[in-house]
């Protein structure tokens, strides 16, 4: 278990340096006014009446309601203006078009923030944005927050307002925002039918005109009834604000995401390699894990993973130490161990002793610990040896597998009173050591008293193998997060150079991106090594780059801004020697040029050494539409074009963070160096990247920039290709 | 759900044209005896008699205790010679050292099959493996057929007989052998609480001595109670056999297996790559799904899939039609279905329209379909999408999706009378199609009428989006399996030719594996398009290479038994032309290798010309000690050795296993072309593979084989380099 006192405190320490968010005003409101209230029980407007008063809320409610007197009791008021005192929150389930008088008439009430439940706006089409649009500047003129439109609504469990009509929620540790009140109704019969943890504060965005996930997020990071954030998300609209905000929340409590559209790829038509990978899911999962959110990929995984972080230490790392009381069980958990990225433990040879002193001869004393039967006659034994693998300093988490209670009715009724002793234990131990217990037990499903008395002491028991082990991944990442991620220092922007701003300024007046040796110059402007490069605008200026390069093999590319793929259209040429070569590889470049674009502006070629043989690496950068610049790095020929092995990271980065995405790579094996070749210098990428991700904040101007290949060596590399695009709209200073 | 009627018929043939088990005579045994029968209700030796008579078995009961009279009101027996009548089963409860005497005691009586619980056997190291043998000659000798030992026992619900101590296990349609009790009790307890179907007979293998997996799924295909046979393994022992059982079982019922080890590689000492590579639980795989298993990688997806496969329809394809009543859930659908290999059926125009004719304008009529509220007010929508999509011809499987069975709940009341009869339309859909209809509701946990009422008209309702995908993900793969794969010709042995008997008997007198132009000999001998070579002992016949291959540019490399690693030895010069660079390429291999060992027997140079380039395919065979000889494809280079894509397939191959197993390869894209590159020679490589097999048939003097690389081309390929391990122990005739 977590101590609550410590994060309290931690939660309290943020809330006074974090601005405190303004939805606490509404969505843990002391006034609810209910526009559109109702007396038909299968209305929203009268299931919200029924949440609140059976709900036991504490604060006044109104109902507004021209045509009856009250409504279960409690008086109507025909209109908003009628309302005595203040009003916190208005729930309306009126439809779409009654919404931008509403919202007038909500803003002269004071009111802090509106549910609407209608649909009809964005969704449908043009005519619907537009009204959508008149809702929000209505309800911006009048100070009024927006839940919604277009959302299920929204409960505070702790706060005993209850706008759905959903039964038998329990009031819990889990905040819930989710795009689909399925998904919701989904987790709550989940977690009634399982036994889980009950729920703190759910609201659907909607359609998040105007409050989006960011803005929940920072609520819930606020929340005190709230130890776990958890996000079913369908699409963000300000990812990057997002980032920023699970940054800030994510070291004080954990956030979990589960985003929908895994399969999805980008759709757009794409004008780099970058481009083409970006905007995937892979992309959005490697910038939620960059700022320390858990990612969860299947929705059966969202309670039990949200549940683990919510009551469970998070781990140091990822050395798993398993106590089984079967082989069955300890082989599979083996397998997901290992599937998952995490390490069985190598138990000190101190700690074999004292597991060597308890239990049969017969036990595997190496990890996973079988015990073999010596717990079959008394079950304090799984208890003291987590005890034991608790206290070896090599261990991060202590994993218990197996029957445990179901001894009493597996093996004898007797056994009962030392599965309730061995469940104290392990309820102490969780309080005394700063390590995560995680509990699986085939006996789950039956919730026999051991369990049960553990579950209510906050020490989850899963009733999956699979499940649990995803739980102790994530509690190893998030640990591994805070240590060693969290509070790195970004990047800081390069500054920005005068005359790389006037190169920017010339294409952008000529409507053009960069010519590769301006994209090369800029690099160099900012300390990368590119190899030299001459660029010869006819043939006779072609003596100029033999009298600089001599006789190195060199290669020649067209320079021109309408010949996007210059292999395709023949402006390459390699392994050229001599004056000569060069001369014939021009004519060749022009005609194969002009054949394959008879329009195309041709300035001339760029003449640069051939760079050495060595291992190719692929650096790409776009501004993601909705998540903002973001860096790419892969291996270079099959690995990003039939694998897709990329990683992604939101710039500006981390040194932690271009690290990390090059770990992160399958190819690493390859830069590791494979058959006897030496490694590449991976610190030399390191520092590449993190070059471009200063470069990219200082240059507003750069849209998109693909380093394609970069010749990575044993010491140092070489950037070969280089490609901005620049965004026209914003011009350079 | 599948037609019993002819699922039955069907076994019922397959009852008179397989051998009948000898299994059926002990495991639905017509009496029993219990040696080692106690009073003692901590001891299996009364748990087992609880069973049988709480479970009112019908047969003979004859406990053996020569202390007591009675147990639990049953007569006992001093010894086994004194029980009156036949014995057909007998437990075994006491310990190791009692089994051989009891053996030769069971022997004489003529008990047909004998359950041994008692560890202490080959598990615990080279004693307990001698008693085992022990233990085995005497059951031999006397014709008793062992079970276990070390086994947890067994049950055959249908016949009344439980010697475990397990309570509430429903009798039902699962088969179960499970190396591991722990799982047994797992799936009996998920079972329970997820209202699962049923068990027909459950046994432990336990060390496997005499009676295994193979035989015991021989077994379950034959048992008329059990619909699916599901295995838990943990080791096959001979499991060439097993994958021959399976191939005659998987057309007659459903055959699920859980392999534990996923992630455990061989650990041999490697000789090949392929050797390197075999052995692994992706093999496995790749084998079981050969012969049409479904393998399950998760342990908690079990149970879920072989109630799926047992009471569903199989699928005839992968095209899935997905009906949902919410937009959050569907999203969440095409990601797992795309995930699994599934595809969304593409609607036809006529299906489209009549949907439109149901729904509300604002469903999806796209697979997959939103009926977007359709059937808030009238839950029949949902049956009448499903028989809509159900009877369009591009629709293989129909999965509905959401809240069907709590619209009561969740909506008005007064709907439960609506999902009622909704449910019975869908039961009757499911009789009438030969599609499976495959049900996911939130709303499983708890269980709601309708709900309930599919379920007992067999209709299982799964509460996982993920678990459903599985089912039909099984439920496709089985369709294909018996519509393209099952009864397929294999591929005949190729007709051994006595020059090669000559040339491996050669190799084997003097102790070595084949020469590379031995094994370039062998493939040539069968058809395999191998360039020509030549053999030169000395320098001076050089000349007689350049005089065959003229200026083509050659490769040399030494011919040595003790050079296995002919380039890191220097053994390899290429790209030579001309005679003086083919003498000075000798020299240089001659001194480089001699350097490298010494002691090497080197018989001259290989010469023959180079390949072209292409794309590189590597065809490796080996003898895997369970499986027998099997067959492995992958790319060459990083694809191999750095992701280990690779496709294996027990040798013989059908068509469809050698043109499977180029498809399954991540990198078929490459073989497809990529960047408009133009496809590699497939049907030439089919037919490659199929030659293998039929020379690795037809000479079982070859113990591995590597082609490595295979250079493959838009027509045909190059067969660059062989190499052929000689089975020593085999000898040629």
């Amino acid at each position: 278990m977590s101590d609550t006192g410590t994060e309290a405190a931690q939660a309290a320490h943020a809330t006074q340096t974090i601005r405190r968010s303004p939805l606490h005003d509404f969505l843990a409101p002391d006034s609810i006014a209910i526009i559109g209230a109702s007396t038909d029980p299968t209305k929203r407007g009268y299931k919200a009446m029924v949440g609140l008063i059976k709900g036991n809320y504490g604060g006044k409610v109104y109902p507004i309601n021209p045509k009856v007197p009250e409504i279960l009791g409690v008086p109507t008021f025909a209109t908003l203006d009628d309302v005595p005192g203040p009003v916190d929150l208005a729930l309306i389930c009126t439809p779409a078009a009654t919404l931008p008088g509403l919202m007038a008439e909500c803003g002269r009430k004071g009111v802090k923030g509106a549910v609407i439940l209608a649909s009809g706006f964005r969704e449908t089409g043009a005519e619907g944005a537009r009204l959508e649009q008149q809702v929000l500047e209505a309800a911006r003129a009048g100070g009024v927050r927006i839940i919604g439109p277009n959302t299920s609504g929204m409960f505070n469990l702790h706060k005993q307002v209850n706008l759905l009509d959903l039964r038998n929620v329990k009031p819990g540790d889990i905040g819930f925002i989710s795009q689909s009140g399925n998904m919701l109704l989904a987790l709550v019969l989940e977690a009634e039918h399982n036994g889980h943890v009950g729920f703190s504060t759910y609201v659907g965005p909607g359609n998040q005109t105007d409050i989006g996930f960011n803005d929940y997020l920072r609520y819930l990071g606020e929340d005190e009834h709230t130890r776990v954030a958890t996000l079913y998300v369908e699409g963000f609209r300000d990812g990057q604000r997002f980032l920023e905000v699970a940054r800030e929340i994510t070291p004080l409590k954990p956030v979990v995401v589960y985003k929908s559209g895994a399969t999805e790829m980008g759709k757009k038509a794409a004008s780099s390699h970058t481009g083409a990978l970006a905007g995937s899911y892979a992309m959005t999962v490697d910038l939620l894990r960059q700022v320390g959110v858990t990612v969860v990929r299947y929705s059966d995984r969202i309670l039990p993973v949200a549940e683990g972080l919510a009551l469970l230490q998070q781990a140091r790392g990822k050395r798993v130490a398993v106590i089984a009381d079967g082989g069955g069980q300890a082989t599979i958990t083996s397998d997901r161990l290992s599937e998952a990225g995490l390490e069985l433990a190598e138990l000190s040879a101190a700690t074999r002793k004292r597991l060597a002193a308890i239990l049969l001869p017969q036990a595997s004393l190496v990890n996973p610990v079988d015990v073999a039967g010596s717990s079959d006659a008394n079950p304090e034994v799984l208890a003291q040896c987590m005890e034991i693998v608790a206290d070896d300093d090599n261990v991060d988490a202590v994993f218990l597998v197996g029957m445990f209670g179901g001894y009493h009715t597996r093996f004898a009724e007797s056994l009962l009173g030392g599965e309730m002793r061995a469940a104290e234990s392990m309820i102490e131990l969780a309080r005394r050591v700063d390590k995560p217990l995680v509990i699986y037990s085939l006996y789950a499903p039956v919730k026999p008293p051991a369990l049960r008395r553990l579950h209510e002491a906050g020490l989850p028991v899963y009733a999956s193998i699979e499940h649990a082990v995803r739980v102790l991944e994530a509690l190893g990442e998030r640990g591994i997060y805070l240590a060693h991620q969290h509070g790195q220092p970004l990047h800081a922007s390069a500054t920005p150079r005068e005359d790389m701003q006037a190169m920017f300024a010339r294409a952008q007046n000529e409507g053009r991106d960069l010519y590769e040796f301006e994209a090369k110059a800029l690099l160099r402007a900012h300390g990368v090594a590119v190899a030299e490069d001459v660029v010869a605008h006819s043939a006779d200026e072609l003596a100029a780059a033999v009298a600089r390069f001599g006789e190195r093999p060199l290669a020649m590319k067209v320079v021109s801004k309408d010949i996007l793929h210059k292999s395709d259209a023949g402006g390459v040429k390699l392994n050229l020697v001599g004056e000569s070569a060069l001369r014939v590889a021009f004519d060749q470049i022009m005609s194969s040029c002009r054949a394959y674009d008879p329009n195309a502006d041709i300035r001339g070629v760029l003449v640069t050494p051939m760079a050495p043989k060595g291992t190719e690496v692929i650096i790409g950068v776009v501004r993601d539409p909705i998540f903002g610049p973001v860096l790419m790095v892969g291996l270079g020929g099959i690995f990003v074009e039939i694998l897709e092995d990329v990683a992604f990271r939101a710039i500006p980065l981390s040194r932690f963070d271009a690290e990390s995405m090059v770990e992160q790579l399958k190819g690493r094996k390859i830069l590791a160096g494979v058959r006897g070749e030496p490694p590449i210098d991976k610190p030399a990428l390191v520092e590449l990247l993190l070059t471009v991700s200063g470069i990219v904040r200082a240059y507003p101007q750069l849209s998109e920039l693909d380093l394609n290949p970069v010749i990575a060596y044993p010491d140092g590399h070489a950037v070969v290709d280089a490609r901005i695009i620049t965004n026209r709209a914003v011009m350079s200073a």
